[in-house]
């Protein structure tokens, strides 16, 4: 039995991103209610509005559903608190030290994966008691590693050092490319901007559109002096570009990007000032569609793959 | 059979990339001798360096080989000269634009692929009249492209847009990398780091055994303002970084980058002030092993993956 469905209990090993703006109790029940699974986007949520999406969450599935915390976030104690009194099973954390949350999470039975963009921060993870960790490659959309390291070559490099499972992100938007990501190591795999484009997504349908619009080259990391970012060329992008253009200092750059720059890109759908975080495989999605068919398809192109020789 | 076995005339569909200061006749045939494409990297060769090398090369194997031209090449004439003179069979272009020269070498019965970094530029080769593409990811070393398309969602666009063969490049250094560059939509692969590596590359041994130390983390794209460039983070490329820091416009940067860097990196193995262009995949390489032993490890390596199911 592959090593993800054992960790957390699920049919597939596919997991959905727990994005900001984008993952509510409507997406992540519907990913694990199709045999994936589903992760509670705490990032942007108050406390009270987590609570409310886990319970919201708990009433729509009777499988194992997550959240997804980025460490960094300023009311975490009251995250951890709501998530243990709510027992949720799973929690993956991002952006931030997993120490310091990992053994409490742990000693209360929830099983706890960390994101990593780099081998360095995944023997970290591992230290830290972490079961599994995310390899999050170059590809990802939203905050992203300094090491730039892609996915193609994350995966081989994890494999090489990390003896905890793997689950593969960024730039995976197809089933060849789950399984093109399990040839290079990965146990499971955790899509974002597939489901982002999803209809149980809490997407603006704008920014949904954007995403199936979308072309190859339409993203780019940026703002790698305050944290790298990948988003879409959009006029925001523009304006960024010039303010680099115009030698902008770091200062300059965060007056420029502000406070709720993501809510109003892909919650509020302005898509021309407003944040737009999206992997670079959003070039791959062509279609919104339910999470029911999303999975129908990743499983169908995955067993359409046959063995190759050379 | 292969599409680019048949094309080359090959075993393997395994080409080693012709880089500047790396490719001679020596790594060229020996790959071309084991079963793949070996090819001369004209790049860092004078018209009639280039002709020696043909020759040796035409001495050292009885089979197909090609030669690799960056389409900027200020001598480029001559070099396309000699190669048909040579009746070299096959050329790989790089850097520039394909319409000039692939009707001239076609005429001549050579067979012309052209290494592109995305959609638009694959569209541009087909327009040409090219008989493949080599998709050459962000994770390329050396000269890359803008967009910074991994090699993980380039092959899959590559393929949804392109009907001729595809050659993957970038980021490939074993034979697991070579089996998912397969299923995510790769008729053939192009390896250049790997074959730097080799005992039979001419690059520097100190540059040799930089490559076989270094880990994740050890390289990035910089000098995106002149051409994005993949290469070691050495004394030379903190240089480059303060300089960035200070503000510097694209001619001081030009003036720092200067002449001759990457001969003096890898030619002539001074790891400090010279330009070390390598791949990301470099933290995948472990041992200097001969060209023969490297077929042996990636066809083995390659062979050991069997069929993932979920």
């Amino acid at each position: 039995m592959n090593t993800i469905c054992k960790l957390f209990n699920i049919k597939y090993p596919i997991i959905q991103g727990g994005m900001v703006w984008n993952s509510g109790w409507r997406l992540a029940s519907a990913v694990s209610n199709n045999g994936g699974l589903g992760l509670l986007g705490a990032g942007s949520m108050y406390p009270e509005i987590l609570q409310e999406h886990i319970i919201k969450c708990k009433n729509a599935t009777e499988k194992p559903f997550g959240v997804n915390i980025p460490l960094l976030y300023p009311d975490i104690e009251k995250h951890i608190k709501i998530i243990i009194e709510e027992k949720v099973p799973i929690v993956f954390t991002s952006a931030g030290n997993p120490k310091i949350w990992t053994e409490i999470l742990k000693s209360e039975g929830i099983k706890v994966v960390h994101v990593v963009s780099s081998v360095k921060f995944a023997q970290k993870a591992l230290d830290a008691g972490v079961d599994a960790v995310v390899g999050e490659g170059f590809e990802a959309g939203g905050h992203n590693g300094r090491e730039e390291t892609t996915t193609f070559c994350l995966l081989p490099d994890l494999k090489k050092h990390i003896s905890i499972p793997i689950i593969a992100a960024g730039g995976i938007a197809t089933g060849k490319q789950i399984y093109a990501a399990m040839v290079l190591g990965a146990d499971g795999v955790q899509l974002g901007s597939r489901f982002a484009a999803s209809r149980e997504s809490s997407a603006h349908q704008n920014f949904k559109h954007e995403i199936i619009k979308s072309t190859e080259g339409s993203t780019q990391l940026t703002l790698k002096e305050i944290t790298p970012v990948r988003l879409m060329k959009n006029d925001f992008y523009n304006e960024i570009q010039k303010a680099y253009q115009m030698g902008a200092t770091t200062d300059e750059l965060q007056k420029l990007l502000g406070k709720g720059r993501a809510k109003k890109g892909m919650f509020e759908g302005n898509l021309q000032d407003g944040e737009l975080e999206i992997g670079q495989c959003a070039s791959l999605i062509d279609k919104i569609l339910s999470v029911e068919e999303i999975f129908d398809q990743l499983i169908h192109e995955f067993n359409q793959v046959g063995l190759y020789s050379l």
